[in-house]
């Protein structure tokens, strides 16, 4: 397909850190580099030194006519690089490729950005994501699938008819980091030990089936509840409620219609976030695949070859 | 009934601070105390001391044999004075008042303390609270009535057949001042004056019928969504937020069974909290009505007089 070899170095500039690889024509990773250099840290906007510093040692070393940058996350947000503007869901492969914008580089070589997507049939407001769209590209669209991305503020994702066709994000992360450093459960939480069923006990806590399950400002008191009566111990603070928030994600997820009983998900990442959302969907009775790990790095290489096309 | 007068002096000593009222034989509040001495800030339990300084103005002025004194709140607890047992749900005023126990003081007046209740009928674990049952008892148990206390973690209570039957703790206002302290509703949250609307908004979406509205983890993205698509002012975020965390309160009492819509509730309080908690209620289609301020000075009352039958 390609007379010579060509490469492209995609990379995934976040609010905390940038995450860049370097791939040939057959879509191999050849290498990869992470900088602590998040978007809220380069000063003046000064993107484009720290980028090009930062991929020296790679851009040196290829011949200039054969290399392509392709740009995604929050670097095409308001407060990064170039504005780019939010995709409309449904979306394809063809309408983000048609929203990515290209800008020359002092080197001579083009950066091609790629748009995030906007989910306005969420209620109350709009939902918007910046850089997991190339992720669910790179997973795949040609299958109607429910991919759920934990993180921070995780995001659930469905495809349908070769489309991007909606997506949910969940704060679950941030509110219990929150609520472990600064509430009653960080007050609990005692230095020792956790044990392997505390997060489990958490989960299916959140999982069950009596009425008072249902309710999360009441649940969050159970971590207490547990204490007082000696059902949990206080260095399984932490751990139950951990299982209880990310059950009841799952719980609230059904809830919003994202799955029923026995359908499968595909979860992406290789952390412990991840693993531990593999093991509550097991017990929230879905089958779970794991998502492939260059998905940002495939889905960035489908945007820039349909864009080409 | 008595044939000279007497006085009881009732106190709710917690753990952030001790208020103290002076009633004389018909129940009238004479005078009122507060102090910041709460039980974790005194030390080596040195309860008595502090209280005798505290109320010295009082008690050096009455006549010895016709004074009684009446604690309740986290005073009873395992961090406080004395650790008196829980009383088992469903308790009625007798129960509770066959839980008191009596304690002499150096000066001879004898100290009565009010046990807190368990509802052991709570999932997945008991429900204590120590304090609130006594306002309980000042309201009247003899109607069967759904009473909400609103504080840091609010109280929901049923009277039934003479009985506090249950209740459940909601964990809201602590979750709302962490998350608008240390979360990113903290980062997008500006300093001017929020609008009338913000509030009403957040408790409306948190009401809605739409499937999303059931998911609060999802929900508590939304004033970052409202920010981004200049539907809720950066600084309407925090009024926001506490609409939808105290209507998600009220949502999630619905689906534990508490109420269903045209039901009466009584909401106890005078603060700015509770004009909050009457405004979400009437939202969530209740009739509210306001229960006596005083409640916590009747309950001992009642509770003094059947424990001396």
């Amino acid at each position: 397909m390609i007379s010579s070899e060509s490469y492209t170095i995609v990379f995934d500039w976040g609010s905390s850190n940038l995450r860049a690889s370097l791939l040939n024509s057959s879509r191999e990773i050849l290498e990869k580099q992470e900088s602590p250099f998040g978007i809220r840290f380069v000063p003046e906007k000064n993107f484009e030194s720290i980028l090009l510093e930062l991929l020296d040692p790679w851009i040196s070393q290829l011949p200039s006519g054969q290399l392509s940058l392709v740009a995604l996350g929050m670097i095409t947000s308001r407060n990064g690089w170039v504005e780019v503007p939010y995709v409309q869901c449904p979306a394809s492969v063809e309408d983000l490729a048609k929203g990515m914008l290209t800008q020359p580089l002092r080197n001579q070589l083009n950066l091609h950005f790629i748009p995030g997507i906007i989910d306005t049939s969420s209620q109350p407001f709009s939902d918007v994501i910046r850089g997991e769209e190339t992720q669910i590209i790179g997973l795949g669209v040609d299958k109607d699938q429910i991919i759920v991305l934990p993180g921070t503020h995780s995001k659930w994702v469905r495809t349908l008819q070769n489309r991007i066709h909606r997506f949910q994000t969940f704060v679950t992360g941030e509110i219990y980091d929150v609520i472990q450093k600064h509430s009653f459960i960080a007050s609990l939480q005692t230095e020792g030990t956790p044990s392997d069923q505390a997060f489990e006990r958490g989960a299916k806590d959140a999982l069950a089936d009596y009425p008072q399950a249902e309710a999360l400002l009441s649940a969050l008191f159970n971590a207490r509840k547990g204490v007082l009566s000696a059902q949990i111990a206080t260095d399984d603070v932490a751990e139950y409620t951990s299982g209880l928030l990310i059950g009841h994600e799952f719980r609230q997820a059904a809830q919003c219609g994202w799955f029923t009983e026995g359908e499968s998900i595909i979860i992406v990442g290789n952390n412990r976030l991840c693993a531990r959302y593999q093991q509550v969907a097991q017990w929230a009775g879905l089958q779970v695949e794991l998502g492939r790990l260059d998905a940002a790095e495939q889905g960035a290489m489908t945007l820039l070859e349909a864009k080409g096309k």
